[in-house]
């Protein structure tokens, strides 16, 4: 296990100097974690953490099961305190920090006596609470809370969030166990356990450990909690809304599951849990089943965008290969959750095929629902448009918010990694850190104009001369790789996408390395029975698409791309402070509205110029057609 | 206006002799319309009409609405009594006739003192008919209780039923209208409009017409009646679950309309009646404004199979050239109103275009409603499956299997029309009449074994020599056709999709006709987002698929005919008794379960033999994928 013993750098320890990143980390400091505070205080969100009070009128009205979004506010609050935290150690602000201690304030006076936290139940039905856990999410904003208390923590050193917390998390463990008189529940949505291995980690404590390894390994077992709970409460079990525990993964214990089902981002968080266990605890019983999920999710259920969950009824998965594109349900939180799990994945095996998912999420599915305004979002993520998406200031489940500030914030976390002997580079982009290998302090900086270049440099300053692995991540869709060590070629060759260089580095060493990044078309495994028939088009890590904004004309689905038609990238400082986009000589049907609907002659077309741009930039502009699946029709 | 002067030879003048049509019709006579009677019985839909009783409960919960299918039963057992007499006038059956004359009896009993008729409200509500004329499809079941009533009639002579309904329409007329103190209302689910120009047709009684053309009219003035009538009733119009008018082709007045919208059945249903008034009251605006939804409906909102409405939520249309495939509602009831409405345009205007559309519905999008065993059915009817569509033996919503059971006994009334000097064919496939044509008797004998075959003969016996037009239909999809009259080729000269043979006939003349109907493919609008790159295959009137059962080897989806693959056709007596199947050069896209889920590299093919069966033919075997559009990829 050499990949065991390598550990993420923490976002904290790197600095981002690359234009791509930093342009995205300013517009997620300076607009993205304030605005999203005057929403949650617009949405009546933070004004529900007061406690005692009257209780209000549901702000958000119950859907057709009964249940209102309301029950999980505590975690958006949490989940903002944690981007908010993470903006912080880029740089401290009085302002939001004095807005996040009135919320811890707030919090303080709102848990109950034993510890017990919960703003929905303490507010409205105190009675009630833990009488649902499969519906209303009391264990999941738990876990939005801790690691909100922890990012805090670690942004300030201010401690009261925490502590609170940790009271919470002591009573948790007292309830949940199989110990006399416990409940043998775990959480309806899957979130806490990640937050209990963050605990674990922060203070060492090993009860927290147990606790996550308690929900994880307790699911799913017979008889059935969630079925046990509903008849407690009178309910017919039969009649759960979502009709499959598939739907939370509870269908069968979490160690036998070899098929990703049911709601997509409860099925990411959880499977990020398993892995962090299996790390932690060297479980490799958790690990198979999460190598299992892994390949099952990544060769059949998977957008090319690293979207996941097609289905909007479950906000998941349905079978393999069913990736349709315009009704594509792809939440970015899942997208967001993916890059969680493949980071933990890589640090279980360093295995470029991980980082390969981790970079394509990040570039494609996750980063496409922040606007570039830093101010929109998109919820879900089609792969085609007619035009009918707009971004949106808000929503009325803001999960995927705060999901996609929190990794912005902290996208420095996924770029290095280190054991005593070895660094790794994960991403490239330009990051700067000091980290000790071998014994000796390195300053390690790593410039480039990356994902729009592949020329990468890294400087390598030991304080003394020191022998350890440079391990440079040579990704999958890189068409070859050089690279040299002060201006000399050295051979590169990667093993499990990693080429190692082994040497004694000394201060004013510099690697440069090259990855070949030509425009190229995709094609779907053919069991992806909609993209039949039609190329997507990357360039490095960046899936692209067109919109119709760069291809006016009529609708975007009538372009078509012969597959002889050269692919060109073309930069361009017009669009977006600068992008690169990729040009193509293609064809339009267009005939017009007079047209027969069917006809035996095959559509007209004349040549058109097509531009695509990367995915993660669409609908910033004025509204219209996006696809990312072309059709390579030749007429 | 020529076409006006002709008109359809009702269908229990027309013998059918032909194979096709004859084995349809042995299957509703023999196994439809018995089958049909003993499911309405099970549904308890025959024991609702038995009042007074206590009220049972709900046989069908109401949905999320808060309606239940049940308000509309009344129309369902008017449709069977309409469709089981369209089979007594095939072939008289004393056990069908006692079971009619058992439910006239009940509705009898079931009628009000004043003539209302309705065995929901007088069942259960009765203080509360006429209420809700929006929503609970009072009018509707009156008019398939009128439909039904005069086909019983003219299949027996008995009027015990008719009687019935003219108490009740007696009824409506004294409640609806524009007089002092009547209701300004209208259906909210049109259809008695075309039930009271069949009553006006039967009995002369011009109330009727006025009446249906007051329904036609007063629809989608303002005030809103649904709006007012919903105030009425203490409810928020703007509560509406169907969010607009357009639902119901309520939201303007209807010669105003010019695009089709909402709920496809009732959209149909309504251009019907439109087209029977305009014929009737040589209503110009009428005609205008069906012609002007006839464009909308068949350049932009059909699928190729003739199948109406994408749209499962509202059972109808979205926006132009909007046509998915898999999900596709396409309800067997609004094709077969589709045959409805364009055998009505045929006779405004003798115009093939409109008899392509008619014969295109016929033997595509409302005959696959019918499975071959006659006691199956498809409500809706997608273009592509995953194997996931299955027949049902019944419905909780039936209309479709007495749509298409009433249809296929009906379907000879569709062939020929007449007017003093002329005959026209519209369709072929086995038609024998006897007309009154110059005076003269003329025995008219059409065979062939149409649809599978183009090689059409028609003989021609007048009692006395006699000179009239013989019009033939050239279908839109022949792609040549060539007549003989005794032998000697004729020159012909379609107009508007009817070549015309005038001369004076005599004893023994017979005409042949040869209509071309190569394999051909058909392309799309590529506005038609969904269709680009791919081709249908036709051959004559028939829609062809490709489906599992004839092409094993995985998903039909991965099979991909290039645009040079020649496409023949071939009889396969194996098949359903005898169907005409088209092969071809095709290629199978089959990578394992193992390749990847995008590559760089297209898919693998390899050739692969493709057999394509008729639309309508579909899932009668084994369940499997099916596809109609299929992918020209070449390679």
């Amino acid at each position: 296990m050499s990949g065991r013993a390598y550990s993420s750098i923490p976002f904290a320890d790197v600095r981002i100097t690359g234009p791509f990143w930093r342009e995205r980390l300013e517009a997620v400091l300076e607009r993205t974690i304030p605005s999203q505070h005057a929403k949650l205080k617009e949405a009546g969100i933070l004004d529900s953490l007061k406690l005692p009070k009257p209780v209000p009128p549901l702000a958000i009205p119950r859907n057709s099961h009964g249940f209102t979004m309301q029950v999980f506010w505590d975690s958006d609050v949490g989940k903002w305190i944690e981007a908010a935290s993470y903006a912080l150690a880029h740089r401290r602000d009085a302002d939001i920090e004095a807005k996040i201690d009135a919320i811890v304030d707030d919090l303080a006076r709102a848990q109950s006596p034993d510890g017990y936290l919960n703003c929905w139940y303490n507010g409205r039905e105190p009675e009630k609470r833990w009488t649902n856990l499969r519906d209303n999410h009391e264990l999941y904003n738990a876990g939005h809370l801790i690691e909100g208390a922890i990012a805090y923590l670690r942004a300030t050193g201010r401690r009261k969030m925490l502590d609170i917390m940790e009271r919470y998390v002591d009573h948790i463990a007292s309830v949940f166990g199989r110990g006399p008189g416990q409940k043998r529940g775990y959480p309806g949505h899957q979130e806490i356990e990640l937050a209990l291995v963050k605990l674990y980690r922060l203070t060492g404590d090993r009860r927290r450990l147990d606790l996550a390894a308690y929900f994880i390994d307790e699911r799913g077992h017979q008889p059935h909690y969630f079925t046990e709970e509903a008849l407690a409460r009178g309910e017919d079990p039969a009649s759960y809304w979502a009709g499959t525990y598939e739907y939370n993964q509870s269908h069968i214990p979490v160690r036998e599951q070899r098929r990703v089902v049911g709601h997509a981002v409860r099925a990411m968080y959880m499977a990020s849990a398993m892995a962090d266990l299996a790390l932690e605890l060297d479980d490799q019983g958790l690990k198979r089943a999460c190598e299992a999920l892994w390949l099952d999710v990544t060769t059949a259920q998977m957008y090319v965008t690293a979207g996941l969950g097609p289905k909007e009824t479950n906000e998941g998965f349905t079978e393999p290969y069913d990736l349709p594109n315009e009704t594509a349900y792809a939440e970015t939180c899942a997208s967001v959750a993916l890059i969680f799990w493949a980071h933990r994945m890589l640090h279980l095996d360093l295995d470029g095929a991980y980082a390969d998912v981790m970079e394509l999420a990040l570039f494609n599915g996750a980063l496409t629902g922040l606007a570039r305004d830093g101010t929109h979002y998109f919820y879900s993520n089609p792969l085609e448009s007619r035009g009918q998406h707009r971004r949106w200031a808000w929503h009325v489940c803001p999960c995927c918010t705060m999901n996609v500030s929190r990794l912005v914030a902290s996208v420095a976390g996924y770029a290095i990694s280190t054991r005593a002997d070895g660094v790794a580079f994960h991403l490239y982009g330009g990051f700067e850190t000091t980290v000790t290998l071998a014994g000796v302090e390195v300053a390690l900086s790593e410039t480039s104009n990356y994902p729009w270049s592949g020329e990468v440099r890294i400087a390598i300053d030991p304080e003394a001369p020191a022998a350890f692995d440079l391990k440079l991540r040579i990704p999958g869709w890189a068409k070859g790789a050089t690279a040299a060590v002060n201006g000399e070629r050295v051979a590169l060759a990667a093993t499990n996408g990693y080429a190692a260089i082994r040497r004694t580095w000394r201060k004013g060493d510099a690697v440069t390395l090259d990855l070949e990044m030509p425009a190229e078309r995709l094609y779907a495994h053919p069991n992806v029975r909609m993209d039949i028939g039609r190329a997507a088009l990357r360039r490095g890590p960046l899936i692209y698409c067109v919109e119709e904004a760069d291809n006016p004309g009529g609708p975007v689905q009538t372009l078509t791309l012969p597959r002889s038609a050269p692919i060109d990238a073309e930069w361009r400082t017009d669009l977006f402070g600068g992008a690169m986009t990729l040009k193509a000589p293609a064809k339009r049907l267009a005939p017009g509205r007079e047209a027969a609907l069917y006809s035996a002659e095959p559509p007209a077309a004349r040549a058109a110029a097509l531009v695509a741009l990367p995915y993660h930039l669409w609908a910033n502009r004025a509204p219209g057609s996006m696809q990312v699946w072309l059709a390579e029709l030749e007429g």
